[in-house]
């Protein structure tokens, strides 16, 4: 059996009754170390919350499918931060364990996706949401930049979530995407003058969330990550005095 | 003081640590039992789990703003189902707190934007959500299919809440739900032969989901509220090996 227990967004206090109860009745316990980092735990207090010791797996154990050798004959939990299905990853691993007639558990969390609703956003105005990568020598994604446009023209509100390199440790800053999005918009000038919402490590004791000009944003010193980047559509009066409380 | 704390899906197990915490600390505790209901647990055993007495509160001592009059000398909390932050009445409740200069804190918990993820359908490819309303004599909204059809000529997902009349105890079903949208699709055929993904009872042991032609699900029997309904947009491979586990 497979048990994907969400951790929810900062530490173990985040844990709900029923995935301790999960994963304390499991035989083996990994906590994903690739997709998804909890910043404000390390996996001694996590193992103290559960009762149960912790293996940490990487991103081979997980994506090669070798974790699912172990859920055929055990019951094995995978602590996954956040909501354990909103990465593609886990979606795929619980697809490929029903396949081998492996039975499966998902016990839900807080994701990121409910913590930005601080923002006083409504979350039903939400269009598509993307990602802004790191871009490289020969690779360098603008579909970001689309996505914000066509949510704009609909009056729609845009997040992003900006890119995690795990293996190197580098987490993508509100800065460095604003820098981006002011570069690929360029000449075309769409995006001038735009507000932006910028979210910082939501759900722990030093959140912050900052609303003002990207050109006003882009040297603010955000801190630590996690940062996630939101564009704005068009803005109810409730939303605008609920934004006015962090405004830069 | 004003704590809001997210009860999340179904039961007193989907409380977390933090919320069980905090609302412990207050010195009244209230139940929201209007814009949410806790379908998988009763009062006392959420009584049970915080280890203390709660009330019941109607809509008028929340959006009248009663409630804050006892926030300003006492730690009040408010227990809401699923995330505290996903209804405006609570961002508006949140809002004019802080106007008094009362402070504010807010326990996230796991909302159904986390729960559809069950669906396989892949979270940043929803578009705007849009709420089916009971139809009545003089009123009958029909924006929600507007939305759509605007997602679908995206490829995006629509996720679509069903109406709720806490007062009387009605609960719209999907099948009404799809009842509507084929009236309103009509003559115009857009939706004719489309797909649609139901679920029920999300986060609870009797979670049901279904997946296939809204003429075929029409009469299905869905059982309990609450159901939801999903107009999927473009599948990725992913997305339609994962909805055909669900095929009705």
């Amino acid at each position: 059996m497979l048990v994907l227990v969400g951790l929810g967004l900062w530490d173990e206090k985040d844990l709900n009754l029923k995935g301790i109860e999960e994963a304390k009745a499991c035989d083996i316990v990994y906590l994903d170390g690739y997709t998804s980092k909890l910043f404000g735990a390390h996996k001694e207090q996590l193992e103290k919350a559960i009762g149960k010791q912790i293996q940490v797996a990487d991103r081979t154990f997980i994506e090669s499918g070798e974790i699912l050798n172990y859920a055929v004959t055990n019951k094995v939990c995978l602590l996954v931060g956040g909501d354990p299905l909103i990465a593609t990853t886990h979606t795929d691993l619980l697809l490929r364990a029903r396949e081998k007639g492996i039975n499966t558990k998902i016990i839900h969390n807080t994701s990121i996706y409910s913590a930005i609703a601080d923002t006083g956003l409504q979350m039903y105005k939400f269009g598509k949401s993307a990602t802004v990568a790191f871009w490289q020598e020969n690779f360098k994604p603008t579909s970001f930049y689309d996505t914000i446009i066509e949510n704009k023209d609909r009056g729609l509100h845009t997040l992003l979530f900006l890119d995690i390199d795990a293996d190197q440790g580098k987490y993508m800053t509100a800065n460095e995407a604003i820098q981006l999005l002011s570069e690929i918009d360029g000449a075309k000038g769409l995006l001038r003058g735009a507000d932006v919402v910028v979210c910082c490590r939501m759900g722990s004791p030093s959140q912050l969330i900052k609303y003002g000009k990207m050109e006003a944003l882009k040297n603010f010193d955000f801190g630590l990550p996690l940062h996630i980047l939101i564009v704005p559509g068009r803005l109810h009066e409730m939303e605008e005095k609920f934004l006015a409380q962090f405004k830069a």
